[in-house]
């Protein structure tokens, strides 16, 4: 095959047009390329093109075909499941990535059904989300900044992994290059926990007694309004993300429980010099992380 | 003594013009009421003035003597120790409050030893901060329709404590009668665990070997920035909210436990479905607080 054949990126499709699919429509505007998407639902279609998030929609068969490069912007049971369906609709040569939260299970299936039938697969996880979901949540600096995983295999071909990082840094986001199990394990870490937690957090606050809901209402502000904002993000979609990535979450909560006991022993004993240097300490991490996304990734935080 | 006396507010002393401080003065610009200031630095005291935050600063004990209100915008231990060593500077009649996250230790110290002067001590605990701090950090708008809590006692006095309702419903905060006990639990719940459970987070994801951290910098997006938030506030303050509220934040951490264990439990037996009931539950639980916040108090979160 002609490496030139597959690094070239006129046409693509978007297939899903929820918060991520619609957004990353919108984040293409204005650049030369065609922008065709598809979604089960005609009216969002209609609504897509109408409000210049996509170019044109259509047929999916058709779509896929015409397709240099598809970016499967759906739920993770449900990338495996198209992979599996349309395979067939790809041309050889064409290039498929997605932005499932989880690698290894999402491009271990995109590459054993596609490069037996010479279609690339290069898998993609932007780190751009909200706590809300479909179309009408969508806007066009979702991306803006974001880093952007990419995922090597033994098995991936390299001018299709130089088209996928070409197209994610053609929005201006930060691409990563990572391993499967790499990146699994680290977003178990910098975002799957945090949903555990925040949930947790949420039920013990909220969930009380219905006498007593009023008051803790009141008793909630902006900090609890942050620590728990995500968990109004979709329940089946963090179902799915950590139903496939159960053995990292599960790593990851060892190591959460590890300092958490060791903070309630703090207080239980009343070290509070220890607490306030364990304080600061965490102040000092996050407030370091901060400055590296202002001032090295243009982030306004 | 004459309840008219204690309710006309026309001179308020701020003491303390930090985060909490200076952003209350900015709540009064333009209300017909002379707002004394006075902080330990001359030159906060000189831009306070400059930058109408308060309207004169002074001697701390001519404006003492000459409040009808007093408000402590200092942290928890400076609080007692400001009663305790200016008590004698205040009228009888006058009366203090305060600020501080906690209510029991503060609101009896202040009864003990201003009561018997004649001067009303009453306690509030507005909702209200950011993680940051200081003077440069405040602004306009940091109280509007935030909650104050104003602590109920058998020694309260009662016009005192309209007088101090009076004044925090004037600048749009939502006032709440409360106990000290109900207080000092309800915030353990709603403001307290979060912090130590941000910072728990925060070192499971960025306490790691220095090789590790710029990947996990990259791995962390606004999902981490919003529940990690509050790890940026200041470090003694929340060793000092912590140390005066030891019981009641242990018996949280006991509440939180409970529910993080049933969910690892969930995630450890693969019992997917009812991890995704948990997140509807927990979904439901916060959209309903967000909705009650947005539409019954005005905020637009």
């Amino acid at each position: 095959m002609n490496t030139s054949e597959v690094q070239e990126i006129k046409n693509i499709a978007i297939v899903g047009l929820g918060l991520l699919g619609a957004s990353l429509g919108m984040s293409f505007r204005g650049k030369n390329i065609n922008r065709m998407g598809w979604t089960r639902r005609l009216d969002v279609c209609s609504w897509a093109v109408d409000n210049n998030v996509i170019d044109e929609s259509g047929e999916l068969e058709d779509i896929l075909s015409r397709a240099d490069l598809t970016i499967l912007c759906l739920p993770i049971p449900r990338i495996m499941d198209f992979i599996r369906s349309y395979k067939t609709c790809w041309r050889p040569g064409s290039i498929v990535t997605d932005i499932g939260s989880v690698k290894e299970v999402i491009v271990k299936c995109g590459e054993e059904e596609l490069h037996p039938l010479g279609v690339h697969f290069v898998g993609s996880h932007p780190m751009a989300g909200t706590e809300k979901t479909g179309p009408h949540a969508a806007f066009e600096q979702l991306y803006d900044n974001a880093e952007v995983f990419i995922t090597q295999t033994d098995q991936v071909n390299k001018s299709a992994f130089e088209a996928v990082v070409n197209f994610w840094e053609s929005i201006r986001t930060k691409v990563v290059q990572i391993s499967l199990k790499e990146h699994d394990i680290l977003v178990a870490h910098t975002s799957h926990i945090s949903h555990v937690l925040a949930l947790s957090l949420t039920e013990a606050v909220l969930d009380c007694p219905e006498s007593e809901r009023k008051l803790r209402f009141s008793g909630c502000a902006t900090g609890f309004r942050d620590t728990s904002r995500i968990t109004s993000s979709p329940p089946q979609m963090w179902r799915e993300i950590i139903e496939n990535n159960q053995p990292a979450v599960l790593e990851v909560v060892k190591e959460f429980e590890k300092r958490w006991s060791h903070l309630c022993e703090l207080i239980e004993n009343k070290n509070y010099d220890q607490l306030q240097a364990e304080f600061s300490k965490g102040k000092k991490l996050r407030d370091g992380w901060i400055d590296y996304k202002n001032h090295e990734h243009g982030c306004n935080w």
